[in-house]
C-alpha cells in the first residue's frame, strides 16, 4: 500500500485577486496540476498513456475551500488514489497550510479514453498493474454530486480560442471554471464564505465551437449548464456558499 | 554589485498547447512571475511598496523566444536589474535550458505609481536605497520597441471580467497577450519560428470595461491596438516571426 504524496505550493502574485487571497480557479489549477505531476511521477501520466494512444479525462470534480490563503503563503497538497473502478478512478486531495490546518479538499474522478475513438476504456488493468499506487484512505468529503436540472437566469456566449484549449485540443477545466465565475457578482467571488464546487463533464468542447454558458443564480448557490454549438451539453456544475 | 538571480521552472501540463510545447503566454507568465518573486525577495516587491501606497506597474515589455521547451522540461530564468531611471527601471531576463543553451530573453521596464493618484513617482530613491541590487550587465536584446500606428484588419471585443483582473484590479498582462494570440491563425501560434513580442502599455483597463482589440495581420507580423470603452488606447503591441 502506498502513502499519500505531498506537493508544496506557494500563492504567487498571479494567483490572487484584489483581496490578495488565492482565487478559487488558481487553487483548482494547483489541484489538477498535482494530479498530473503525481500520475507522471508514478508512470501512468498522460505522457505514458499517450504511447498507447490513451489519455486521462476528468469526468467529475468536487472542490471545497473553507478559506483562501493569502499571497506568498506556502501550502501543501496531499493526493492519493483511493480506488479504480471499471470506468472511473478516484483521486483525492487535501490542502493544508504551514501550520497543518486543512483548509480545502477535493475529490476527482477520471476516465481513461482511447484517443482514436474518444470513448472510455476499461480501467481494470490499471488497477491490477498499479495496485501499489492505491492508498487505503477514504475520500475527504462527498464525491462529486450530479447537477440534474438548470434553468438559466443568465446566459453568456464564448467562442473557444487558442488560449482556452489544452494539450488534448479541448477546453481546459480551469477555463470552464473561469467562465462560470465571470458571471457572478464580485461580492460573492471575493467573499470569505466556505465554498463547494461540483462539476460533471459530459462532452468535450473543441477549438472554434461557440459555448453557451447558462447560469441559474440562487441566493447562496449558482447552477450552470454549458452547451456547445447550442445543442450538446458539455457540462453541468454547481457552486454553493455556506 | 549584485549577481543575476536564478529561478528554476518546469514546463507543466497546463503550460503546453497541443504541440506539447510551452505556450508563449505561459513563458511570459513565468518571466513576470520571476520579476515579482525577485523583487519580493529583495525587499522592494509590490507587497513592501503597498505599505507606502505605491506599486510597480509594467510599462513596456519585449520577449524573444527562439524555441519553446517541451512538457516536463526544466529551464532556468536569470533576472537582473540593469538600471533605475527617474521614471523607469529596467529588469532583464534570460531563459536557459538544462544544457545551458539560452532559448529566450526579455527586457521589461517598470514604473512606480502612487496608488492614490495612479500617477508615476520619481524612482531615484529606489536607485539610491537599492543600488546594491543593480547588476552591471547590459540588456540581452533590444529594449521594447514602440509601435506607432496600427490599422486593424480585424477587431474583437472583450468585456473585462473577474478572471481577467489582477491584484491591482486591472487587466493582467497575460490576459492581454492571450487576447492578442486568440486572434491569430493556429499555424502561426503553433509553429516553431523564433518570435519577438513588444508591448507598450499606455492606460490601465478595469473591471467592467469593454475592450476593443484591433489586429493588423501582416505576413510574418501582427500589430495590435487595444482600446478601452472604444476611446482610450490601453496598449499597442507587435508580434514578429522570423
Amino acid at each position: 500500500m502506498a502513502e499519500k504524496s505531498l506537493y508544496d505550493f506557494r500563492v504567487e502574485p498571479q494567483d490572487v485577486d484584489f483581496t490578495l487571497r488565492a482565487t478559487i480557479p488558481s487553487l483548482g489549477a494547483a489541484v489538477l496540476n498535482t494530479a498530473g505531476i503525481d500520475a507522471h511521477g508514478k508512470g501512468f501520466g498522460v505522457d505514458a498513456l499517450n504511447a498507447d494512444n490513451h489519455s486521462w479525462v476528468l469526468s467529475r470534480m468536487a472542490l471545497e475551500l473553507d478559506s483562501r490563503p493569502g499571497q506568498y503563503t506556502d501550502y501543501t497538497i496531499a493526493t492519493w488514489i483511493s480506488d479504480y473502478g471499471r470506468v472511473l478512478s478516484t483521486r483525492n486531495f487535501t490542502l493544508t497550510d504551514a501550520a497543518g490546518t486543512e483548509f480545502g479538499r477535493a475529490v476527482t474522478q477520471w476516465a481513461m479514453i482511447d484517443l482514436a475513438t474518444r470513448s472510455a476504456v476499461d480501467l481494470s488493468w490499471v488497477g491490477r498493474e498499479h495496485a501499489e499506487a492505491i492508498v487505503d484512505v477514504p475520500s475527504p468529503t462527498d464525491r462529486p454530486r450530479k447537477v440534474r436540472e438548470v434553468v438559466p437566469t443568465a446566459t453568456a456566449e464564448h467562442r473557444v480560442a487558442y488560449s482556452d484549449i489544452d494539450f488534448n485540443r479541448h477546453v481546459n477545466t480551469m477555463r470552464y471554471i473561469e467562465m462560470m465565475f465571470d458571471m457572478l457578482p464580485l461580492e460573492l467571488l471575493t467573499g470569505e464564505a466556505p465554498v463547494r464546487l461540483d462539476i460533471h463533464f459530459l462532452h468535450e468542447c473543441r477549438y472554434g465551437q461557440t459555448l453557451s454558458v447558462g447560469c441559474e443564480l440562487r441566493e447562496r448557490a449558482a447552477l450552470y449548464e454549458i452547451r456547445a454549438d447550442d445543442s450538446t451539453i458539455a457540462l453541468r456544475a454547481s457552486i454553493e456558499w455556506k
